[in-house]
C-alpha cells in the first residue's frame, strides 16, 4: 500500500456515468484501483448524468455496474469504501446552471479535478464552457477526452479548439486505450532495454513489420454509429497508428511524456501519403457478407439490424504503410484490422531479414526468418521464432522453427494483468501525460488518414466483400503477396 | 525405417568390449541405433577382448550390459536381432596371430569395417600393426579413437603417427563425445540459420562468453588414472575447447566436414598463449577438499581411495581465454570446469553488450544485458534473457528480466534425445567425419594447453583448495570479477 501515499487526493468527475463505457470499463477500473490501494482515501468520484437520481439510487447503479462487469467476486471492504466515495449530480450537460452544485462536492481550487468526458464529442465544448462559467477550472483541473475526437482533420480541430479555449494542452488527456495495455507499454522496454533488439531495429536488420487487430465481433447493435465511422476511423486512425508509432519511433531523449510524444509525431509526419495516385497499390477495404463464425451462421454487414443496404462503409482495412525516414526506408509496415474475423487477436510481428547466406540450402531452401511476435491479446506475451536443429539421428541436419515463448500471465504469476483503463485513469489522476495522445499526434494521424478516405470516396469502387468468419477479402492477401510476403499465421 | 536403406551394411569391431565405456555407452548406443532402424540388417558387431569367451558367453555379457545401462525396457524383437549381429574373438591385442580369426567374421575387402579402439591409447599403434599384418586394412576400413589422445603435444604426435602409419586422415575418426550432443550440434543451426544471431556474433555486439562444465561426481574409483591427467587434460583440452571453437568460428564455406574443421582450427590458432608471464591473470586451478554434497559428507581429493596425499593435480580449472582475431578482439571467453560442484550442469552463456544508452537509469541503474544460454545438460535447451516491463500499476516503469525458453524435450515432444555416442557411432558407420576431431585440431589444442600446464608446473604454487559441493576456489570468482563481470548463476 506504499504507493497510496504518492497518489494525492483528487476529485474524479465522470460525465456520462450512465453510459456503456462508464459502466463497463470506468467504474470497474476505479474500483480495481481502490482495491489495489491506489486511490487516496480522500479521493471522491462524482457521477454526472441527466437523470435526477438520489445518492442512494446512484450508488445502486454503481454497485450493479460493478457486479455485472467485474468477473471476480467483489471485496466487501473495498465495495463499502468505494461507495462512500461516490456522489452524484443530475444536470443537463449543456446548461451551466446545473453545474453550480458541483461546488458542494468538489474543491477545484484546492486539489486536482479530473473530468472524464464519456460523452459524445459534440458536447465536449459545451461541458468546458459550463465548467468555466461556474468557476470550476483551475490550473490543476484536467479533462480526459474519450475518442472519437472528430471524424477527420477538420472536425477534430473544431473539437480540440473548443476544449483548448478553456484548457491548456498540459491539462488535456486524450485517451487511446491501446496505450494502456501492458504489452503496448512493454514495447518501450523491449525496444530500449534489450540490446538484442535495440541495436537491430532498422532497415539493415528488419525486413518488414505486421500489425494486426482482428475482432471477432460484428456491429453489436451500433450500426448507425459505426456506419458513419468505418474501420479506418474506428481502429486504424487511433489504435493501429499509435502502435505503429511506438514500434517505429527513434529512441526518445528520455521517458518523459513529451520526449516520447515528440518521437511519435516524427513517425506520423514520415508516413508516405496515400492518395488517389497510389490508393490501389497500398490499401484494400472490405465489408463482410454473411458467413459462419465458429460454426454458427452470421449475417452480413448490410443485413445487420438498422442497416442501410447501400452502405459502402468498410469493416476491414489492409494497408501497406511506408515510413519515409532513415531508419525505415525500404521496410514496409503492413496493417490489417477487421470485424467478423475467425477469432479475436491483436499482434505485432517483426520479421527480421534472412542471414546473408543460407548454409542449409541443400535441404532447406527457404529458411524462415526470425520473427518477434508481441501478442497484445489474447494471452499477452512475447515470442521469438528461431530455427533449431531437430533432435534426432537423421543423416542430414533437419531444421525446424521453434518458438521461445514468454507468456505474461505465466511469467509474472503473482500479478493480475490490469485493464488498460485502470492504468490510464491512474495516470490521469497522477498527472502523467505520457500514455495520452497529444493534439499534434491526433492531427497528423487524421491528416494521413483523410488522404486515404478521400481517395476511397472519390473512387467508384465499392469495398470488397468477404464472408463473416474469414480473414478478409482475397485482395488483402494479394496486397502483401505482391511484395513476396504473407500475413502471419 | 526409410533411413535404413541409406546405411550400408558394415562390420563394427569393438576393441575392449569388456571395458566400462563399451558396456555403459557403446553397446547400448548400438542397440538404440538398431531399435531405430538405423543399422543395416547385415551389419555385424565383433567384440574383441583378451578373454576366451564362447559366443554364448559373450552374448550374455552384451545382454547384461544392455539391461544394466538402458533405462527403458528392452524391446524383445530388437534384442533378438541385435544378439544375432554379435560375434566375439578373444585375443591379445598386441599379437597379430590372434587377429587371423577376424577373417571368419569380417569382409574388409567388400564392405566398410569400423574399428573402435576402446582401449588405452598406448596400444593403438599395436592394434593398427596387427590389423595390417593380417591384411585387414582396406580403403574403407576406419578407426575410431577414444580419448585421451596423448597427454601433451609430443605424446599425441606419437600416437597419431603410429595410427597414421597405417591409416590416412580420412580413415581416422577421433571421438569427442561433446560433438555428438544435440545441443552442441544445434549450435551451428542457431548461429547460421538465425539472422538474429548470425549478424550479431562478434565484438560489436557480444560482451563476453562463458562456457561451464560442472560435474557433481568426484573421482569414482579412478584416482590413479585421473591424477595423471587432471581437469585441464580431462575436460578443457577436449570438450570445452571443442565447444569454444564452435561458438567462435567464422561461417564455414559449407557444412562439409573439412569446411567446418578448417574454421575450428583457425580459432585454436588464434588463442592467445598463456604461459609463465600471464598464467596468474588468466588461470585458476583448484583441488577439492572435504565438504558436503546435497547434505552428505564428501571426502577431499587427497582422501579418496588410492590417493597420493602429495598430489598437486587440479580438479577444477577456470580460465580467461582471449581469441586474437578480428571477430573476437576484446571479447573474453571464460571457461570453467570442475569436479564435486554443487550439481551437474553444462552450459554456454553468451552475454550481449548493453544498449548504448540506458533510458531507465533513474530506476534501473545497471540494466542486465541480454544473454543467450545454451544448456548442454541437463534439460537441453535454449533460452534468452530479456528485460520486460513488469505488469502492474506502479508509477515508475518497473523492469524485470524474464526468460524466453525453448526446452528441447518439451518442444520436440515426439523425439527421444539420442545419446551423443549414438550419433557418433552412426556417423562413423556412415563415413561422415564432420563430428570428429582432425589431427591438426588435436595438436593445436595440445600446443595451447601445454603452455598452461608447463607454466603451472614451473610455479611452486599449489592448486587452491575448495570444499566439495561448492563452485570452486574463491580465486575463480576474482578471475572474472576483476574484469567487472561474474559467473552465470
Amino acid at each position: 500500500m506504499g504507493i497510496t501515499t504518492e497518489a494525492k487526493a483528487c476529485d474524479f468527475v465522470l460525465f456520462g456515468t450512465k453510459g456503456d463505457l462508464a459502466k463497463r470499463k470506468l467504474l470497474p477500473s476505479l474500483y480495481q484501483l481502490d482495491k489495489a490501494g491506489l486511490l487516496n482515501e480522500d479521493t471522491k468520484i462524482l457521477g454526472v448524468a441527466k437523470d435526477s437520481f438520489t445518492l442512494e439510487e446512484y450508488r445502486v447503479l454503481v454497485k450493479t455496474a460493478l457486479s455485472t462487469f467485474i468477473k471476480e467476486e467483489l471485496c466487501p471492504e473495498t465495495l463499502n469504501r468505494f461507495m462512500e466515495r461516490c456522489y452524484y449530480i443530475g444536470t443537463n450537460f449543456t446548461e451551466s446552471k446545473g453545474y453550480k452544485a458541483f461546488h458542494t462536492v468538489l474543491e477545484p481550487k484546492k486539489r486536482a479535478t479530473v473530468c472524464y468526458f464519456a460523452t459524445p464529442p459534440a458536447i465536449f465544448g459545451d461541458i468546458c464552457r459550463c465548467l468555466n462559467e461556474q468557476e470550476l477550472i483551475f490550473p490543476d483541473t484536467r479533462v480526459v477526452l474519450e475518442k472519437p475526437i472528430g471524424s477527420d482533420l477538420a472536425s477534430s480541430k473544431v473539437i480540440n479548439d473548443q476544449v483548448s479555449a478553456f484548457f491548456s494542452e498540459e491539462q488535456i488527456y486524450r485517451i487511446d486505450h491501446y496505450l494502456g495495455k501492458e504489452t503496448v507499454q512493454n514495447l518501450i522496454a523491449l525496444r530500449f532495454a534489450n540490446s538484442l533488439f535495440a541495436s537491430k531495429w532498422d532497415n539493415r536488420t528488419i525486413d518488414h513489420v505486421q500489425i494486426s487487430v482482428a475482432e471477432e465481433v460484428g456491429i453489436e447493435g451500433r450500426w448507425g454509429y459505426f456506419d458513419k465511422a468505418g474501420q479506418m476511423r474506428d481502429m486504424i486512425q487511433n489504435h493501429l497508428l499509435q502502435v505503429l508509432t511506438l514500434v517505429a519511433m527513434d529512441p526518445p531523449v528520455n521517458l518523459d511524456a513529451d520526449s516520447i510524444r515528440d518521437e511519435k509525431v516524427k513517425v506520423l509526419k514520415s508516413l508516405r501519403p496515400i492518395n488517389e495516385d497510389n490508393i490501389f497499390e497500398n490499401t484494400v477495404r472490405g465489408q463482410y457478407s454473411s458467413g459462419f463464425l465458429k460454426g454458427s451462421p452470421a449475417p452480413g454487414y448490410l443485413e445487420e439490424e438498422g442497416a442501410n443496404v447501400n452502405s459502402n462503409t468498410e469493416t476491414f482495412v489492409a494497408l501497406r504503410v511506408d515510413i519515409d525516414n532513415w531508419r525505415w526506408a525500404g521496410v514496409p509496415f503492413y496493417l490489417r484490422s477487421g470485424k467478423r474475423m475467425p477469432f479475436k487477436s491483436s499482434e505485432i510481428v517483426v520479421y527480421f531479414k534472412n542471414p546473408p547466406h543460407n548454409l542449409y540450402r541443400s535441404n532447406y531452401r527457404n529458411l524462415p526468418p526470425n520473427k518477434l511476435t508481441i501478442r497484445l491479446q489474447p494471452h499477452e506475451g512475447v515470442e521469438i521464432q528461431m530455427m533449431n536443429k531437430v533432435p534426432g539421428l537423421e543423416q542430414k541436419q533437419r531444421l525446424q522453427t521453434a518458438k521461445l515463448d514468454l507468456s505474461f500471465s505465466d511469467t509474472f504469476k503473482t500479478e493480475r494483468i490490469a485493464d488498460a483503463y485502470e492504468r490510464l485513469l491512474l495516470e490521469a489522476m497522477l498527472g502523467n501525460q505520457s500514455l495520452f495522445v497529444r493534439r499534434d499526434e491526433v492531427e497528423q494521424a487524421w491528416s494521413w488518414v483523410d488522404g486515404i478516405i478521400n481517395a476511397w470516396e472519390s473512387s467508384s469502387e465499392k469495398p470488397k466483400s468477404y464472408p463473416a468468419g474469414t480473414w478478409g477479402p482475397v485482395a488483402s492477401v494479394a496486397l502483401i503477396a505482391k511484395d513476396g510476403r504473407s500475413w502471419d499465421e
